[in-house]
């Protein structure tokens, strides 16, 4: 059983060492909704699958989804589609953004795996509904259904400008849509930019995670949320394409499955024990948060979590 | 505790699946040695941190090291040089082989990771020693000590023909040389060439593997071989980027650290658990032992091995 | 001065050595508009600068202009705004359609020159006018003014072919707008679009690159068409970028600038002598008219040609 | 007929043009023996095939061939073997180092063309001889029967220098022996160091490309250094690709066949009317003397080189 005051001092000295890092990152900038976040911020929230919880900093602070939201469209779209999800998709690493552009290319438009961009929007596109508004709509009920009924709301401001920038999204979508891999490249990318745009905080993220460290079924209801090996696949997956092209860095520092999103926000999970979520804006040169990827090292280290022993 | 009837039971049903598949394979055909050995062989053997074992197939039979020898040079060169062997390399994954190359140049002739080949070289040129044939033969008394001091001879005909055919690498230590990354490119390569052409069988991969499992202290004699943050990033980088161009769908179907050779060996990891070694020269699309990807699904599966829950 | 019966008797041959080949070819088979086409077709037309023609074949069939556009749009946008229309794009020689998009990413959104379907695209968005329509109009009108007054219509059924499939081009154009490139994606890619489905004949595409072997006047009319840098530009870029994948093999073997389409179409230009035009929807592999590429070869030869010497 | 004076004094306000530039550039720096080049000088000859010449500047100062040497090794080779050189081989640009190499990888070994280093290595091991100090020397005989049996003889200094740091050229050697393209890559690499170490002078340049201009006949003597078809080859292949990643550029502004070398020399070739040398050690940023390509600029405004009209 996990020790709650223990759990508490390892969260704390872990966050204390992540906030001091803050200093060394930037914000992204590419959206003014991003660029305006306090790089000051950090927030790191810890729930057990034994029940404990831990916090410590601004774990209240709403941030938007990004690309943390992948993991979760995913789980969503491979419970209304099963496996057929990856009918047009792999799951390999891809390495940085210009590969994963080259190999799109050379694969005939087949993403290589649902975590990096092309991926994603090609799950986003499956998405039950019709419309953006009715699939995006789709995933904040699946969220919901997770966290105890809170909403999920889209902040709009966001995904305007998402949707007004997003124009690199949109040629992927539509060079997918060029090899026949997706149906509608407009429908899909706009349900990607407001599925990015939901907004959360680190404390509801750590809650909304807690069913990828129990083999699908959340712990607090007891609800299956995803078939366990639709959860192992999600959870691979995080382990080997969640943090860009810092993965292997990530993997040897701190040893379970993660996704990071350029909000900030970074979500890990460790199997059997705990999820983890940390949001902190200041990003590291490869689009991490700079005190969550400290924060998480320090908690690896400090409660044993690394999968590697 | 493991129950060894019913290890060999689930070991033994392994088997016959990976066994199975054999026939579905092709033997690697770019040196003699390779393309001679027989498709149908098929050996699979297991040793656990607490003391038990289980066999099945031709668990004795001979082969190459090849690419899973990456594993224990970079153990090795670990324990000699300590994380200084990082400062030219990388640890990302790097997708295919040639993307491998295209990122040599793209990253200035640093290697994505020690388990791609040019990584591989640069570690093989790290290995204590003046000639390839002292870097080599430090390397096969590594091996020695840690295997109850049995021998690991080096197959002359293979080294002789890999020498002879091995020019793509030469390239790749060239490409590092240019960039400064290593000192003599025809050492390195040299002694690669060796190292991939020392000899073993299943069985004893499986007993060489076991203090990967245990933290980097052989669980039999209780000597440390190398130090534990070492033993995690050899393992971490295992499970990134051991499998080649099908690493992401291993971790999906398997779910545990592995690093695989042309010549059909696998080592699979399984920390705090058991080492388990495979081998089968009838290799599938992606170069890996095709029986032998098979059977370790089925084990993952039958011992409840993923890490992912 | 040109003898027109010797230059009638070389292209007659040049069009059996062309005509000879058409069986070894495939025509287009993107949109069924250029499926449809007859493989067996082919026209050879010349003009000179001292005012004698020869044509053979079916000279007088109508056919798409497809990249062959790309040349006259962009002797109407230099017309219209000058060097200007070089300030997002380079003149280099970019190699296949793979690499032109990794060039793309590579080059910030930069178009390697305005031949391959990124800088025509960009291009078709400086085209004077408001609407595709208009941008294109604008094309057709400025192709009726150097031809005598007679109308090049657009083909809208291949219109909305091209552009019911064009997803690709959308991608190419969406990169772009990503890297501040271009001003609004879709209306230059439909203005591309609808200037690929201008219809001509290969009597008339003869007619109307006259002028760019005079030095951007037509040796008709005596109309500047474009100012002498711009068509020197024009020229070298035909020369440089003109023919796909085998503008080094056509520079071999012919040895003059030009530039050809998917539906067939070959417009040649011999500097201070001529202008030449095929047609022959038959293909070769890298995508150019085969029985136009083999009698190019051939007028090359017999009308000594080749700008090497 | 050429008028000497005037040709005289437009060589010379092409020379005062490209001096004036010679400070924006930078000498090439990976070898010593370049690296101490004097960035200010700067020679330009020009000889025309009706007898003609004139220069100005350092025309007597000497340099090493480096890459110009490509051209004239292709020459002695299809010499030699015909067209059989260009069995493995390609005749397309290939853009930059960088994708030379990618592309080298793509097409199996398979330079893109002969005057990129893998293809110029290609074309070296080809060259009549058993060692690299007889193929090198059987190209020094070679130059020294087109130039009045003058001696060009190897910078021993230089050649050591290129031997030491040339491990790109050797890794390239080694990729194309791995895909079988050529025979030894030591051989071939070594003979490409020493061919590339020939010494000369702008003087002497001019005077060896004039039969490039005359359809493979030197003007002077009457002999014929290689056959029409060759000749038309190896000069189509320089207006194609002779001036590394800035080919384009320089048949936009000049509009002749060059090649130029990162000693700082280019030899132009106006087909039927003269061969051109610059030597300016002071390179701009794609590698080719800043210098040079401001004269060649002028002499083309000033002569009406341009092929183009």
């Amino acid at each position: 059983m996990t020790n709650p005051s223990e759990l508490q001092a390892i969260v704390d000295a872990a966050h204390r060492a992540g906030a001091a890092e803050c200093g060394k990152g930037r914000v992204a900038s590419y959206i003014p909704a991003l660029a305006e976040a306090d790089p000051a911020q950090f927030g790191l929230a810890v729930r057990t699958v034994d029940g404990a919880a831990a916090e410590a900093g601004d774990v209240g602070r709403t941030f938007t989804f990004q690309s943390v939201s992948k993991v979760f469209a995913l789980c969503h779209a491979l419970a209304a589609h099963g496996a057929g999800v990856f009918d047009g998709m792999s799951v390999e690493p891809s390495g940085d953004a210009f590969h994963s552009i080259v190999r799109l290319e050379e694969e005939q438009g087949r993403p290589r795996n649902p975590y990096i961009n092309a991926g994603a929007i090609m799950v986003s596109g499956l998405l039950p509904g019709e419309t953006p508004d009715e699939k995006a709509g789709g995933l904040q009920a699946f969220l919901s259904g997770i966290c105890d009924g809170e909403a999920f709301p889209v902040d709009e401001a966001v995904y305007r400008s998402e949707s007004a920038t997003g124009y690199r999204n949109r040629a992927l979508a539509n060079f997918m849509k060029h090899y026949g891999r997706i149906e509608d490249p407009r429908r899909a990318v706009e349900t990607y930019f407001r599925q990015c745009s939901i907004t959360l905080t680190a404390r509801r993220l750590a809650r909304l995670g807690l069913f990828l460290a129990n083999r699908g079924v959340d712990p607090v209801t007891g609800d299956r949320i995803v078939a366990e090996g639709a959860n192992r696949t999600v959870v691979a997956l995080m382990a080997m394409c969640g943090l860009y092209d810092e993965v292997g860095r990530f993997a040897v520092n701190v040893g379970v499955p993660a996704k990071s999103g350029v909000s900030g926000a970074i979500l890990a999970v460790v199997p059997g024990r705990m999820s983890i979520a940390a949001f902190g804006p200041a990003l590291g040169p490869k689009g991490n948060s700079i005190a969550g990827m400290t924060a998480l090292t320090h908690l690896s280290e400090g409660l044993g979590l690394s999968l590697w022993g």
